[in-house]
């Protein structure tokens, strides 16, 4: 929630001078973003994002997520495109970090998101996966099924210090979800991290899709189990169904889904909290009290993943209702 | 450093939907500013700023000092002009905070300003005071000399924890300074925290002056001593003469001085050095170690106020050179 690298004006200017965006007019450092350094840059050509890539990003990843951007926003989708610089290149160096400049993209993101957004979501979601197939360049799920283990023993049973039994909870469902994950179907480019945050509307049209930089190859509708999780319960964690249906109808029809994925969204969606619930204990052992960023509450995905644990069948999600 | 209050997408667009602003387009925290919390706004008539007010600024001070900006905006001084509502209102309320949007000023703040930025900024200086004449409203400069010794005593010899000796130095300049302060020479608004992070630029000519919340009443060349300090040192604390001939030249051919005036610069200079000095070092002892805001280096303005000390003449300062 702050900036964490500090840019001068000098620096600034002479950065932006070897782009084709005309004079340097203001900028403001964001205080949003906890992975990377944001700056809202005005020039004579319109408003833009500088974003100095902190530690959490591996810059080779980089190229991939750039040109993801780039790639799907040629293909018509909201998403930020990054500029070039005079030379061609979009992937540059500022203040000893990787830095882009990406084209600002107007819209808010919705604290309370209702059925009109998730059935939006729904839809841009499954262009974002037709669209993604185009795409040359792959990138492996870090954060997918064989990391989870490694990661679980990495803090084992200090989570009890956050509910009593939590240990135990989570390696239960660890061992059940290793032994039922899915892994043969049908497979793509998925954002993996598409909360409402990352999604800004105007009025109740997306008007972006932004954050790539946990997108990867893996299972499309494992991406649908991450926003079933993200967008469609309520704040007393309880599930809207009304909600996932509209987002999973709004997809459907725009990408159908396969008989096995039918099958294993259940699955998908019980995976997909684990994961969010591994990160998040990691996160709430590991931050330190003073820290500026609060670590998010990892409860939260117990229970939505307890919630997918007593779902039987992706018609309990809502799908192929009328 | 930091966004204090959060505000909602909607709270947010309701509340533009109370001015003439057309549509909200987007929102973003920033991450500077470390009085009140600042959103830069789009909206599709242009950007704005929302500032909603913290503790540290009174509110009953809030008309004084959004009256004072739209009255130099209209006098044709570059500072930020505050929107008024639908009902010609300036001064609102955001979660539960007073309020207020303002024109965005395009321009950048200069971390090394050089000779040419100090000439501007001294005819700048001038046309406001000339300006703020004409305003009828008046506020109590609160951190003049005669807040200095309440301040002093509230931290006493704890400031020898920064400096060994410290806490007498400041007794015997607060003693001086009591006895030689002036109350003759000519007064208007000033406005007192004219630091080179408040006024922005646009290549070398001032497109911004910002903040006025420290705005007063006070006597006019005081408000020349706090520049002389923040603009014309170095990062080593050497006097720049060039940069303060420059400034104080360029000040008096728009408003030329009195010798009263001429005679007090260093005497006030050194007034506005121990000024800064007393809230530096109440900022460091009070500030937690914890704290978001990393509290100014005090000794930086000891050095300025020996500095003053030693001089004997504004002649010193460069003023009357060609």
């Amino acid at each position: 929630m702050a900036v964490y690298t500090e840019v001068s004006d000098d620096e600034l200017a002479a950065f932006v001078a070897t782009y084709d965006l005309g004079a340097l007019w203001s900028f403001k450092g964001i205080a949003e973003g906890v992975e990377n350094t944001n700056y809202l840059v005005h020039t004579e050509k319109g408003p833009y994002i500088l974003t100095l890539y902190e530690k959490r990003v591996e810059r080779e990843d980089l190229p991939f997520f750039l040109g993801l951007m780039e790639y799907l926003a040629a293909q018509g989708l909201p998403c930020p495109t990054p500029v070039r610089d005079r030379r061609g290149e979009m992937l540059r160096e500022l203040a000893d970090r990787p830095a882009a400049v990406i084209e600002f993209l107007e819209g808010l993101w919705v604290r309370r998101p209702g059925v009109p957004h998730c059935a939006a979501l729904g839809r841009s979601l499954a262009e974002m996966h037709l669209a993604g197939l185009g795409f040359d360049r792959s990138r492996a799920n870090r954060l997918s099924v064989g990391s989870w283990r490694p990661l679980y023993e990495s803090f084992g049973c200090e989570a009890d210090s956050i509910r009593d039994g939590l240990c135990d909870q989570i390696a239960e469902e660890l061992a059940a979800l290793e032994q039922a994950w899915p892994d043969t179907l049908p497979a793509g480019i998925v954002h993996a991290d598409l909360f409402p945050d990352n999604v800004f509307f105007l009025g109740q049209e997306i008007s972006g899709l932004i954050d790539f930089y946990f997108a990867c190859n893996d299972m499309l509708a494992y991406d649908i189990g991450i926003c079933l999780n993200a967008w469609c319960f309520e704040s007393d964690n309880a599930f809207n169904i009304t909600k996932a249906r509209a987002l999973l109808n709004a997809y459907t029809e725009v990408r159908p889904f396969s008989d096995d994925e039918f099958d294993a969204l259940p699955i998908l969606a019980r995976g997909a909290a684990l994961r969010f619930l591994l990160t998040r204990v990691y996160d709430w052992l590991n931050t330190s009290k003073e820290a500026l960023v609060r670590p998010k509450d990892p409860i939260e995905y117990l229970r939505k993943l307890r919630f997918h644990k007593g779902v039987e069948s992706a018609r309990e999600y809502g799908l192929g209702d009328d």
